[in-house]
């Protein structure tokens, strides 16, 4: 290990009596992975804590979701802010008061501001429903679908200032049958999802994860 | 099936007392996928026969492979031709002369005219390194593996007049390991395309494949 510089060596140390590494969720829609990744440090799988669900759009279904999973969950309207700068800082703002450790896109649907990745740095995951490079943007199912792809998939990726475009920790294919429609499509990339990110979150919390260049490695269970 | 066309209708119908479907291979390199071909045509997987082998490089080992097997072996010049265009007529007179029905682009390192386009229309398959949309060109390996993407695979296609691009007829993924070098990711997608080629050309002899648009439907088996 040592050339190797674990990602999170001095914010987050495994022992018992410390505080669990604390999860700030960022999403646009009805937050299934939120639910995914509460429901998977609930029953242990995954040892951090969702501290906070921040929205773009007020009526998103996964506020309610932080809400009845005692989470708090904050909509933080872009409007009300004249730049785009000034709207990630509030960003910033929640998840520094709620000592956020870790940043997660969870079906955010809106660019990140280099505002919040200076403020966490290598320490903000993004998932996108593609097999990254392939079919970046918001509608990647539909444009995978609609290219006629055979094989599609999930990746979950340390976030950059390019969007879509950090270094990949972890990939799972999905097979497009010739049965399949965008919907029944959609349910398959789902169900990998709800596994993927969790997952990803867990190895970031054994800090297993490593970063060299584009490649993220993952170090071996101690 | 009232809606779809075959593509294979008028050309080839797989009735006993019929001459096999004639492959003609475009290759650059090795041939190992040319070698697939032609043992699956011989031990009657592929229900097929490989005409000619062309290659634009007088060394490629796929010639030797190909008069080794009894396959006629035929080098063409690009730098004989003063047009891109009567290089490509070249190519053609080949499989004319050949009576070629199919054109099998495996690992030809050019691109193909849309001379032998519109010779051969939804008859030229190309093979390619990697999960198409995804690492187009020539190292697509390389690139693969240079971005650390943690799947890759392997795309057999229609061909169109953009590199790359035409309807998708099969995938397989690739999982790309920890351990992996760029030398053993080629040996696991070799590995496949040896396979996968094999597989699109029999699902072409049998008549199984429709293009809807940019999708490639597989009917069953009858």
């Amino acid at each position: 290990m040592s050339e190797h510089e674990p990602l999170v060596d001095d914010l987050f140390e495994p022992v018992e009596d410390q505080t669990a590494l604390r999860v700030g969720v960022l999403i646009s829609g009805s937050g299934t992975n939120l639910q995914a990744l509460i429901d998977s440090c609930a029953d242990g799988s995954v040892e951090a804590e969702v501290a906070v669900a921040i929205s773009n759009k007020p009526d998103a279904f996964g506020l309610e979701r932080a809400r009845r999973a005692g989470v708090d969950a904050v909509y933080i309207d872009r409007a009300a802010y004249t730049t785009f700068a000034a709207y990630n800082h509030a960003i910033i703002d929640v998840m520094h008061s709620h000592k956020v450790d870790l940043v997660v896109m969870a079906g955010y649907m809106r660019l990140l501001g280099n505002e919040v990745l200076e403020a966490y740095p290598q320490r903000v995951i993004n998932l996108h429903p593609a097999l990254l490079p392939a079919f970046v943007g918001a509608s990647a199912i539909h444009d995978a679908f609609d290219h006629g792809v055979k094989v599609t998939g999930v990746t979950v990726h340390f976030a950059n200032e390019r969007f879509d475009e950090g270094p990949i920790i972890a990939q799972e294919p999905v097979i497009v049958d010739d049965e399949d429609t965008v919907e029944t499509l959609e349910a398959k990339i789902h169900e990998v999802e709800h596994r993927l990110l969790p997952m990803v979150v867990q190895l970031f919390v054994e800090g297993r994860l490593f970063v060299e260049g584009r490649k993220v490695r993952v170090l071996p269970e101690l």
